[in-house]
């Protein structure tokens, strides 16, 4: 038995696969990879790893089988699938896994050829368990998938902590020891126990809270966009293919962005934090249902379109259009006297908080500062938008500034 | 200038007419008065008094001067009330206001009559600040009495984060650094500025969890009722005045409470943890409007009608109803565009609270655990309570199941 | 199983007799003791009860309990010893312990007696276990009496920690998880496995900065003279008896205190915290060595001699004089090299702290502001001190200035 | 005003030339220099970067500033100080430092030419202050250099405190509030105030503590010999030369070892945690004098003696000599009864702490585990080590186990 000190958990004990698993390249890999990639912008002391994290899943897997009495060879696969939840993830995280997703198809939760060959097949073989099993349960697949990704997940459990504790931001700081607790298996689904819709509700507060001032804030939305392009730039000039890029860590990337004469000028301004600012920052509202649903394609030819009218490079434009809100939180089960029911149906503040995300959802279009001006205008005429007010509608963003020569 | 340790703020800095206050009777009272009374049976740590208390809310009144840029003997003003404001209390807090009110007249933040005479007064004097202007701003009165009781004072930022830190329930912890940060004064109004309508909805939310998870937590609530009930019975039996009741402190009460034949039974139950179980846990729909706005009168003639019904002894049954829900944080007011705009109208999340808050609601009647059936049904008779399930509807109840033979 | 929040260890789940333990009226009583009597006079945010820390105890015996391997009926037994190795605590836990022991021959950790009858009795018969073997246990005898009280053991890891956390001072803040891990039994030894001795310096230097900064700081000892005092006047004026003393409450006994003349004035001053001032604070070094060995009865005599060449009532000085230094832990067995050895021999820390002991230790005469002068050259006379320069030697005391009028 | 979230300090006000500071190049590379270097392969979390160190040293010395009355230009200088004082780092910190130093002559603290030119330069004169002077006081030279560098410097306040946050081990946990308020401006000294030797004290034991579990982790100094002895390998080989690995970020560094054949499978063991084991972990009193004092060509030679007599290859050797140990904060001063005294001549513990660090110095060699034997007894010849017991002498070593193939 090893025992790792660890900054949220305190000492986390590894046994058998998991620690055989955390001996793999792969698993190794995650110290590299940041968590909240350029959340680090915003939040400096937000510098924590992909692998301290998997390390915080497995500790509350394992909480949670002791809790749930799960024990023997359906133990061994869930704990070792929340040791390897994350190997799927490329560098810089979410930051491009769109990205690679595009050009490869895969998303990082899908990790089955990933298991099935290399150092982790060889130590969940030698554990005597089967590789796809583990990547269904990655997948969130089955009755037990739902422990790994799922509402009630021990993945959501730990980085609000973690990423609470790391940013300073105190909203992610739920009673993950109480959530744990109170789960239970019934008729195959996860629940929580009898008195706990308010336990489930402050994990959909936290979610909420976290969502904007961190995980979405304005200055993190907008360097993971130029991220994001500068690596579209360097898989378009040839600076490596997309499944070279999904196994680089977090320095292979921003060392190749560096070297490639495409990227490098982004690249450059993420190093000095230059950042690109908003043009337009519009509310669901004031944009085209047409735009929201529009393809990458489209994307890419308004973004051209923009960079005409305006008049400027086509690389000094970038267009960030996110999804529609969407809660999956809201289908969480509580038990309410007896009853297995859905948050949604028992919770007044989940349809409160969706409207909340409604209200907080923006459009972006971002460019250097001294162009932001004729960019926004431009935008405006490409993409119909519907503003009356300012081109940014301020509401609900930038829990936090930041530091910036351009400040807004 | 005086340095004071404190668990919560670290180091407090105390000086001028803030230190002076410090050493007088009735502030020193203080120390010997609980915070959350009865919760610490619920919550064992939570032992803080209303002295740790006052010293922080005298703290973050200062860092909310010094970014508002008041000073001056308007601050001195400002500093003296946040230092005072509890001073007013009686023993265990809120848990017999209540029942000091009703005999005396008086609430805890009218502090008019005891600034005006005592030591109190003295250094007041002796600072050149007028008791009169101090005790105004107590009880919220003009223009700076927001930063002491309103919406968005520094009372409730220090006890939230206070309580979060005694209780160690995570849901309280703000962040009050951000919030003092933001407030600014437009128009003779406190309010957050530019970009906070989530600042003010975590204030919101961080009550609306504190709420049914620590102040009123059913044992909470039962073991309050306890304790107001034995000494209603003390003061009714001539063991003493409700004027001197006001100023005793916990330690003088709970063993007045001990010596006195008629409240004797109650604090031993209290002092041994042996609490009264709920008979009733109504939803407010349930529950006759009558009711919930009935007399003090009314209430004592129901409970007489309930025992006598189920054949127990009078003091066997207690009738605990809370008045209808309100929601004073839905007034707060926020910058937004440049406007103030009250938190109510601008966020979908205040009227969600609010629905919170009613389905929360419960009427309790409590009695010993093996009359709870008998008094129940007799309850259900008496009040015309319309209950189709069970006598004790427990949806929001209880996030912290606690030590108890009789565990419901 | 219950479980139970602590703002400490956070859930704290208790279960069997150690259940049933907790809802007897002595265990109840334990919330009614302060853990760190009128420490709280200094730190203001040390309100902490007996009652958390005897859970904080439990659960630490627990996991070291698992970590050794230890069930059955052995480990109920020290379960059980845990939860009660605090009940025969008297009012103000240690400040008045001394007093009580003079007169009733009994210290806090004999608790034969106490455990042979009672509710405490019933429950530990209940589930077959002999009271006198948990008496045993808490007096830190046999084998697994380590575990309760010696070098290792779990109450002091619980109080440093707590302690720390209620008063804000961070020294206290050991690594008890790493502690609690690394215990091991070597031929019946309770020892700190392999390439741990900086773990067992880590503890020693923890309780050498707690103690002169919170358990001996100047304005705790002053406080808990006085408190000794004006119990002792209680007693010798008949307002009590020490068997009686020894079972109140802390709220008992101050209002014993105020009710008796003999008492009230030093009562008072505690209440308003208009405390004795030093009028000697002498080294080690500068007191006759047949003055830190007198008895009782010597002491009181050179009282009344200091009062009475001082011209000051006899009530107003008080000579405080702590017993010869000494260090336990230096006998904390750790494994070094697969030999036990003793701390001492192994460290050069141990030597140090036992100077530093030395260096902090201090004789006390105290008296009111304003006759310190006189009483402490009265004191130099009497007791033959040997001081060249000033009679109160700061050098190491007093970390947290605190509020008074008399700074001095 | 800027105001920056800290997970350690909770909010830092940026303003003036610090802001200005913040926006260089120079400034924000250090958000890529990790505070600790391979120190996160003991302990996952501790990924922090000298960018939120180098906010941390800022704040506090804002804090001290004002402690201390220092306003005006000498403020501006000090905090300009404070905010670049680690600009000098190379990648991995002190890792290659050494490496850096023999090959172009400059340590991290020598920023004499950095901040003559650049960016940092324009910024300085544009708030008038001279570059040199500003690099005076990085290197503590002057009155206030000892602000920013020296026994009481704010730097070592806030790494402390960083490190036990980021590491989770709590010995780092001081209390830094106390210090800085504690700070005086003796005769041009800067010194703690009367009654501090006990803070003083609790400075250097948070040192003492944090030494062998962090900073000495006989992990980390084998993972930084392998770092260090790879990028020796790179520079000898050609792919860079010392001043241009000295402006390198982390990731730069670590791409860079991993495209050069020489040092690409030690930087690959570094990834993939396969790292070497100690084959000697001598004590002082078993190596040879002059060992200790050896010049690097001294060692290296060495080394190939040992590699030789081994029969291995000579990168399969890796000598790590620490020079001698010392004590620096022994010259910490501190008042004491009105004069300035040297904590080494007022406290028992500097001389026991420094006997500490004579019994935890250790030479090590290192090498991979299946060569660890024939290693080990070369080492002991060519070195003429007297030793009689095992060759890894592990007292006081080692005190997070951490996940390794080969455990020891």
């Amino acid at each position: 038995m090893k025992v790792i000190k660890d900054s949220v958990h305190d000492h986390i004990a590894v046994d058998g696969v998991a620690r055989a698993l955390l001996d793999t390249p792969e698993l190794q890999r995650l110290r590299r990879i940041s968590q909240l990639g350029t959340v680090s912008l915003v939040y400096p002391s937000a510098n924590h790893s992909r692998f301290e994290h998997s390390l915080g899943v497995y500790h509350l897997a394992c909480e949670a089988l002791e809790q749930l009495g799960i024990e023997g060879i359906q133990a061994d696969r869930i704990k070792a699938a929340a040791m390897v939840h994350d190997v799927g993830h490329g560098p810089y995280s979410h930051n491009v896994e769109e990205l690679i997703q595009r050009r490869t198809g895969r998303y990082h939760d899908d990790v089955h050829d990933l298991l099935a060959d290399g150092e982790i097949a060889d130590v969940l073989c030698d554990h005597g368990l089967e590789p796809d099993r583990i990547a269904d349960l990655v997948a969130g697949d089955g009755e037990f998938g739902q422990l790994v990704s799922g509402e009630l997940d021990v993945d959501r459990m730990d980085y609000l902590v973690r990423d609470a504790h790391h940013t300073g931001v105190p909203y992610g700081a739920i009673d993950h020891g109480r959530l744990v607790r109170e789960l239970r298996y019934v008729d195959g689904q996860l629940v929580l126990g009898e008195g706990n819709v308010q336990t489930a509700e402050s994990l959909l507060v936290a979610r909420a809270l976290m969502n904007p001032t961190v995980y979405s804030h304005s200055v993190a939305r907008i360097s993971k966009a130029m991220l994001r392009r500068a690596t579209e730039a360097l898989l378009d000039a040839g600076g490596t293919d997309a499944r070279t890029l999904a196994w680089m860590d977090d320095a292979e990337l921003v060392v190749a962005l560096r070297e490639c004469e495409a990227s490098h000028p982004l690249v450059r301004r993420l190093d000095e934090r230059r950042l690109y600012k908003r043009a337009i920052w519009a509310e669901i509202d004031d944009v085209p249902g047409g735009i929201i649903e529009a393809t990458h394609d489209d994307l890419v030819r308004f973004e051209h379109e923009i960079a005409d009218r305006a008049d400027v490079p086509v690389g000094h434009v970038i267009l960030d259009v996110p999804s529609r809100p969407s809660m999956a939180e809201s289908t969480t089960r509580v038990l309410v006297n007896g009853e297995v029911r859905q948050l949604g149906h028992q919770s007044p503040l989940v349809d409160a908080l969706r409207s909340a995300q409604y209200a907080q959802w923006r459009l972006g279009v971002y460019s250097p500062a001294d162009e932001r001006d004729r960019v926004g205008r431009a935008a405006v005429d490409v993409l119909g938008l519907d503003i009356d007010g300012p081109l940014v509608s301020d509401v609900r963003d930038g829990l936090y500034t930041t530091l910036d020569h351009f400040a807004e």
